[in-house]
């Protein structure tokens, strides 16, 4: 399938043209403006002056067509804006030199994906004409020769705007922009990291709180505004296929996966507001709450302080109401639910592998490979690459990165991620089991804001964004109020943010996070997943709303997976079933628990009866000289299982002591070989492309096979 | 890289021809035969004879040419042979439709893999000739209009034998041997099972014994006989191209596989005999054999009787040897080697991965897909498909197989092995620790003969083979005595015994099975290794024997990999860190030793004195009415940790035993953490395909690609 336009072909009356800037056409409402250069003018530096002279004459020696704004023209009297319009022999001929896919026949692949029980999703789908703007294709990858043989109706449009501005950034990277004979200095980077320009960038198709006043402009920016980036649409699903068609494969595939892991979230947030729930009405059945707030039991009992000098002697009962409030997060439920996202988490990447093979059959990427990718879009990569050698493949002498740079660099996101989730989880792992409601909680006050606000709104909100921001909304409310004539598309655009390189990363950095505090840590919080989910449904909204009004539109970019951070998650997903049989085993308060009611029950019943007394040891406060009991009571106890003093092995370990540790550790054996067992069947199970997918490419690879071959022959 | 011969282009004179029949062509003794039908004619069956007629028709029909040997030149004088010739026609129509690969090119890749020490591996070397038969070349899917474009020197000789044998099989398998208006019976696989045909076979290329009298044949069976199939070869590599040449690929790379498995037991086998050498060694500090040698300790303990009733008291001291000989397989050493096969598994598997990339590199199976090879060779798959479909991709009716056969057929292999594996170890497993060395010896003994004996020779001698074989010896005899005039080519070879479909099957089962063995139960005989050394050295040569003298030549058949048994041998490589953990935590005396030398020895001293005491508990003989101490000795004891009668909780469970049980389980938690770390880390960091491997295959792709591009263009 490939995007598609024929409404762009009439043009409006070049009256209205000239009346507006606010139009992605040249002067003459006829040729595209696919990239923008800026520039200011610094009438005493000729260095910057000379370059950008022979670049934009290697442009067009190119082919491109290009159209100077001069600085009167612009708001600020001294901005110069290049448009650049790329004909379509410049077009044909990259997209020959790229091998882009293009539609060639209307797909007949009958599209059997009818559910039965349809009208239960109507509420939550979007229209027909949004969702899927185009029609399904065959495709091929282009070749001038024969371009009869594609499905050409109108020149101008065969080609989308996003190929066409990945195919004018394609020139712009490899263009030189000091004479032959001077070396190779070449690319829009370098020139925009030294001065001389101030921005490339391709245009926005209208803006974004109106449609476009011309019928043969798309306006999908607004489209995507109006369907997708309203947060009341946040109980929608999000119109992927037009996000791809806008923004590129790359940021379509991220949108696809958030949204994806939202909708696999809300089952992880059922479940585990289940769980929450059963600790909250099985509230009367906690025996231990009860003896230790009752006067007879909780109120007799002295406790050993909690430090050395300062602190006093403590009753047990004063921590009566914290005790409460453990059982909410400390009960069985909690095993059931941490076994129950060992699963979960499993069922999530292997549904997301099956999610992302249809997307790649979708979205045309069966066989591209990412570096066929990194070669189109080199400027960045090749500016990394310090040394060059011989590639293997054509045998010339190419730019290359060292293994050990390529090394470091996806390490890297691996390290970040590890340290982030283990600076601010790591009293998580320490804390003693008494301590387990304490930490729980402080755990969940360090987590809220970074779950239930975006976290780099939440970073960035301390630095300079909200400014460009209050920027951003006055410059539209003065392009509001300003007439068409003088606030012209490229200029809205300009004063917009740049969509940097990093962009991606850190959106994604962000949820890979957010996923190890869910997966890892959820057995001593279950709320963790409904947090997260809202946190998603916001988080999706905000992304939506930040790229399609505050960033400029970036370069359409293809990729066929989420790449390094599935690997991420893989590990995670295994990680966590590790992290959750431990803490189950030690920092909650269950096995004691169990082994005292089986095992050690003075009367044999099966109650919690006499538990807190049970788990106390004794300590003999006289032999500190400097602490005595105030009055005449008994000696303080602590929490432990150690022999009192006056025992002929006083404060060693007592035998429960061993038995409960046989047991922690028997149920960490028992939780990590089921939970891996299942988790690798049903892995096993599930095939990581669905099986009407496989059909449908292969389907489609014989007949693109058999046409071409056809019109070979017919030829 | 394709075979390609030059050595069979000239004939030898006509005469020389006519004088013998130990040949592989026609009378003319220039076409070569390329398959042989063969039957028994009875009179009274005209049916047979019918569908005989039709078929050999069809055949002619196709293009190629038959020759019939009158059952009075065979040896029985019953029997008919049919010899089948492809002439080049037929060849190029089908190896186009196969999409056959063939050289066009001789390869210009520099084969850069000179090892350093080369001299250090020559003895274990073949000579260049016998390892490298043809030259490496590129090659492309052969395409008969384009034919100028190969490398075609003579056209008899362009494909070789193992190809051309596979196009007639195609051929064979898919011609109607009833007229067409009657239904669709067709094949040679249904004509053989009713009887019209007793056999059809493709030819030997010369007697294994002895060199084709004729210059212009190769006799490569000579060559695989006399450099693979002696045993005192049993030093050397194996031919393996020479092997995928004779065989094909699939026959090559279980070769391969074999060949490489043993390869890396030598490294198991070194490990695991300096493990034992090491227990052998350290005899003298084996503190608990000496105590329960001495006639003071040992010699004063009475244990229980084994048995209810009929068994009696028995001194300790009389398992003093069995105890100094299970030293040999429970110390320290042991649970190192535990640890070290975990690491090995992973590192064999991963190797081999990267050694079958290497293949599929070498052996042109890069773009080849398993389902192509089914519709290739598709008699026995057909078969077992009762109901047809359309097929999604071409939209035509075809015979398939439903998914719950399908299903039932993969889960058979595994079940197979696990099935094996299970009842031949199931004492292993739940054996207790006192008879750690009982169950290890005994397992021993039911490996040694798996081991040490071909276990198919060591079902199949209690059945027919031997008779088989005394036959085939017996037939070669007769054809060494015989003159060459009377005993043909196709006679020698109808006489063998056919190599059925499932032949692979058992050979592969009998290793995997093996595999199981070393791996899984490892911990408790750390020789396994050794033995399985041994038995492969026998068994490859004993398997290239069968091959090249028992067995006629199998059709050829390709393979890009292992295929199921690659997720076999993981899935045990994974179960196998787990089995060994729980052998040395549970049925070995590792544990409570530690236990007591750290925590329980008396005076606080590091050494294992007291040991055997202390592991001993007391039982009250009184309190069993029939039986009472012979004379007024003290109370017997048992291998337990319980409080002795009198006690309080007289019977139950000491901290002794709680403390130990926490210990064997803490060693497993560790020691499978630690190992799958390491098992999944180097997983990781060993990549699938070798770099160079990588590059070759592009360089190779792109190369294909260029050459073919030249050619039409030129044309």
């Amino acid at each position: 399938a490939f995007p598609f336009n024929h409404s762009c072909f009439f043009f409006s009356p070049g009256l209205l043209q000239k009346l507006s800037k606010d139009s992605v056409f040249f002067r003459d409402g006829v040729r595209r403006i696919d990239f923008v250069l800026s520039y200011v003018d610094d009438k005493d530096c000729d260095k910057k002056q000379e370059r950008r002279r022979i670049y934009e004459a290697n442009l067009e020696k190119a082919g491109l067509e290009l159209e100077t704004e001069d600085k009167s023209e612009s708001e600020d009297g001294k901005t110069y804006f290049v448009k650049i319009h790329a004909p379509w022999e410049v077009l044909a001929t990259y997209a020959d030199v790229l091998k882009i896919k293009v539609p060639f026949k209307v797909s007949d692949m009958p599209d059997d994906r009818e559910m039965p029980m349809n009208w239960l999703s109507t509420p939550f789908r979007l229209p027909k004409h949004i969702m899927h703007p185009d029609p399904d294709f065959f495709t091929a990858p282009f070749s001038k020769s024969k371009s009869d043989f594609f499905l050409i109706e109108n020149q101008d449009t065969f080609f989308p705007p996003s190929t066409r501005n990945r195919i004018v950034y394609y020139i712009l990277a490899r263009c030189l922009y000091v004479n032959e004979d001077c070396g190779d200095k070449k690319g829009i980077k370098r020139l925009l990291n030294n001065g001389s320009y101030t921005a490339a960038f391709p245009l926005h198709d209208s803006r974004y709180w109106i449609k476009s006043k011309y019928d043969n402009c798309e306006s999908e920016r607004h489209d995507l505004y109006s369907h997708w980036a309203q947060f009341l649409c946040f109980f929608k699903e999000q119109p992927i296929n037009r996000i791809r068609k806008y923004y590129g494969e790359k940021i379509g595939i991220y949108f696809a996966w958030l949204g994806f892991y939202t909708e696999m979230l809300l089952f992880a947030a059922v479940v585990g507001t289940i769980c929450f729930l059963y600790g909250f009405l099985t509230f009367d059945e906690n025996q231990w709450s009860k003896e230790i707030c009752s006067e007879e039991i909780g109120g007799k009992i002295v406790m050993c302080p909690l430090c050395d000098k300062k602190c006093g002697f403590w009753k047990l009962n004063t921590t009566c109401n914290s005790s409460w409030q453990s059982h909410l997060f400390d009960n069985v439920a909690t095993v059931f639910f941490a076994i129950f996202m060992g699963i979960w988490v499993t069922l999530f990447l292997e549904f997301w592998k099956r999610r992302q093979a249809r997307l790649e059959y979708e979205w045309d990427l069966v066989d591209f490979e990412e570096e066929q990718q990194q070669l189109q879009l080199r400027p960045e990569y090749e500016a990394k690459c310090t040394k060059s050698k011989q590639n293997p493949i054509t045998k010339e002498m190419e730019p290359y990165l060292p293994v050990t740079s390529k090394c470091a660099r996806s390490c890297l996101s691996g390290a970040t991620v590890l340290l982030w989730v283990s600076i601010l989880s790591s009293d998580q792992i320490q804390s003693p089991s008494v301590y387990h409601l304490f930490f729980s909680l402080s755990s969940v006050l360090a987590l809220v804001p970074f779950m239930l606000f975006d976290q780099d709104i939440y970073l960035s909100s301390a630095l300079l964004c909200p400014f460009r921001w209050v920027m951003n909304w006055w410059s539209s409310r003065k392009a509001q109020n300003h007439p068409e004539s003088l606030y012209s598309r490229w200029e809205q655009d300009h004063d917009l943010q740049s969509f940097g390189q990093l962009g991606l990363f850190y959106e994604y950095l962000e949820m890979v996070i957010q996923f190890g505090f869910i997966t890892l840590f959820v057995a001593s919080f279950p709320l963790a997943p409904l947090l997260a989910l809202f946190n998603n449904i916001i988080e999706i909204r905000v992304d939506a709303w930040k790229l399609t009004t505050q960033f400029r539109r970036p370069v359409a970019a293809k990729a066929h997976s989420i790449g390094a951070w599935e690997e991420i998650l893989n590990g995670m997903a295994v990680l966590s079933v590790v992290t959750n049989a431990f803490i189950v085993a030690f920092t909650s308060d269950m096995m004691p628990r169990l082994v005292y009611m089986y095992a050690y029950q003075p009367r044999g019943e099966m109650n919690m009866k006499g538990y807190i007394n049970n788990s106390l040891s004794v300590f003999n406060i006289s032999e500190i000289p400097y602490r005595s009991m105030p009055d005449d009571e008994e000696n303080p106890v602590y929490r432990d299982y150690r022999y009192p003093p006056g025992h002929e092995k006083e404060y060693s370990h007592t035998m429960q002591f061993w038995h409960i540790l046989a047991a922690k550790l028997a149920f960490i054996i028992i939780m990590e070989h089921v939970v891996f067992l299942v988790k690798y069947f049903v892995a096993w199970l599930i095939p990581d492309v669905p099986s009407d997918v496989r059909a449908r490419v292969k389907r489609e690879r014989f007949l693109v096979q058999e046409y071409l071959h056809n019109y070979e022959v017919e030829k």
